[in-house]
């Protein structure tokens, strides 16, 4: 089972790489530079769950998944617009990411902003290109709402305000739930919502979708005191450093690897309704919380 | 003629103001400190000159131009945030816009990052509200092209990388048409697209927004070195001081203002076909063209 779930994980990320190369214009397109940097950092790795998480919710309703990669696609650029701006030494000044030097180490903090903010515009664009045009006002809108200033964004905003402060259990919920969760969460919808699944379907797919958001940030955070440096590609143990507030330094680690199976758990519980289509959505929620890296 | 103008520009601008303002959260919506910093520099006054030619354009074909307002507002958001980042001292790390303290200097630079990002993320969420659902791909691939890497933020890096060096003429053309053009012509043609305006029209208005973005980028050039920081809001002589490269700097003065004549000469020109109802419009092309702020 386990090799049958990494073998379709293995060809959905195969499928998306490919895709997601052809999106965007190719480092020789003028002004180079730019297209260098975006290029850069969208292809230097990743586990494109984004994309693969609104590609395998499509096929729960459909099976013409190739039309839906514009959209899954547009998730991998947002999401890695916001690493590179997260990264800019204004914000957490990282050096490394997914084991390569960041953006704005590699092309210098003006192009890094510049990358980011045309990754942000080139998604939307992407995501238009839909082929159910009748849906379209829905997807930006979505997408709009859950990486705005009320959702990943907001996020982002409170995780450095909460820097070097103890934050409670219910901030540390909102950053969580809002710079890591709403995009997982809309990853999800967007399958649901590009294959026109019924109401029911939609509410029990984003519930997936909000649990398993949650079930991969308290993974990331338990990963950043147990795992390794080399597998994740970026410096452990930066949150004990930077004192910021996480599930282990406000739960301990033994409560927060309880929270974590709560979450998967959660997530699971609300793909009841799919009968044996939920299978590889099943194993994905446990492959996010246990992953190591 | 003037005041006539002056008094129709003057409506435009109000129920701008008015209605933009309802688009954004409240500054005391959670997070509060994004949606005032977003607040702060998008109510920082402002010709609203974008939203402006979107809705007069929509008004050469239609008579109902309160429902182009969520696209036309859009596009100030947009203008504003591509100010908040311009002025970063990554970029051009300006202490002033517009007689206040730019976004950074007020808020801190993390913050300033995060509201120009949620400004164009709200853009996008924005311009799909517009009712006519059928187009709304249109309006987010427009806008998306106008925007990213092949449009205003290419010139942005084009910009960058020609500080402190003399550049040709091409170059310098290549700036101003994407830097400010850009946003500037898809301001004019979205009106015409969102009026469902024919082909016809829709070429001769884009013209018309090429030409007037054009002529906005001459004017501006020679304002830095005629006009005054207090009529400004922002310090002049800044283009010498930096070794940037103008129209006057390549040109001279004299030659630039030939060729910004010939710039409103040229957006007129395509205004023909709409006979009188071009008049606002071609008002228009004249202030843009010969300001003092």
């Amino acid at each position: 089972m386990q090799k049958c779930f990494d073998e379709k994980y293995g060809s959905y990320l195969k499928i998306i790489n490919e895709r997601i190369k052809t999106y965007l214009p190719e480092n020789e397109t003028y002004p180079g530079l730019i297209h260098e940097a975006m290029n850069y950092s969208l292809m230097a790795g990743g586990k494109r769950l984004r994309p693969i998480l609104c590609v395998s919710v499509f096929e729960l309703f459909r099976d013409d998944p190739d039309c839906v990669m514009p959209v899954a696609c547009a998730l991998e650029l947002i999401h890695t617009y916001s690493l590179v701006h997260d990264d800019l030494p204004c914000m957490d000044n990282d050096d490394y990411r997914r084991g390569l030097p960041t953006c704005h180490k590699k092309f210098g903090e003006a192009i890094a902003v510049l990358a980011g903010d045309a990754l942000l515009t080139e998604a939307f664009g992407l995501a238009s290109k839909y082929s159910g045009k009748d849906i379209v006002a829905d997807i930006i809108m979505e997408l709009s709402s859950a990486c705005g200033s009320r959702g990943l964004i907001g996020g982002q905003v409170m995780d450095i305000l909460s820097e070097e402060k103890q934050i409670d259990e219910e901030s540390l919920l909102y950053i969580h739930e809002h710079k890591t969760g709403k995009l997982i969460q809309v990853s999800v919808k967007l399958g649901g919502i590009c294959a026109k699944a019924d109401e029911t379907a939609i509410k029990e797919i984003s519930e997936y979708g909000r649990y398993l958001g949650l079930a991969f940030q308290i993974s990331d955070d338990i990963l950043d005191v147990t795992g390794s440096t080399e597998k994740m590609g970026k410096k452990v143990g930066q949150d004990e450093k930077l004192h910021k507030s996480t599930y282990p330094s406000i739960y301990g680690l033994e409560k927060s690897q309880k929270k974590l199976k709560e979450a998967v758990d959660g997530a699971i519980s609300h793909l009841e309704i799919f009968g044996e289509r939920k299978l590889f959505l099943e194993q994905l929620a446990k492959f996010v919380a246990y992953r190591d890296k």
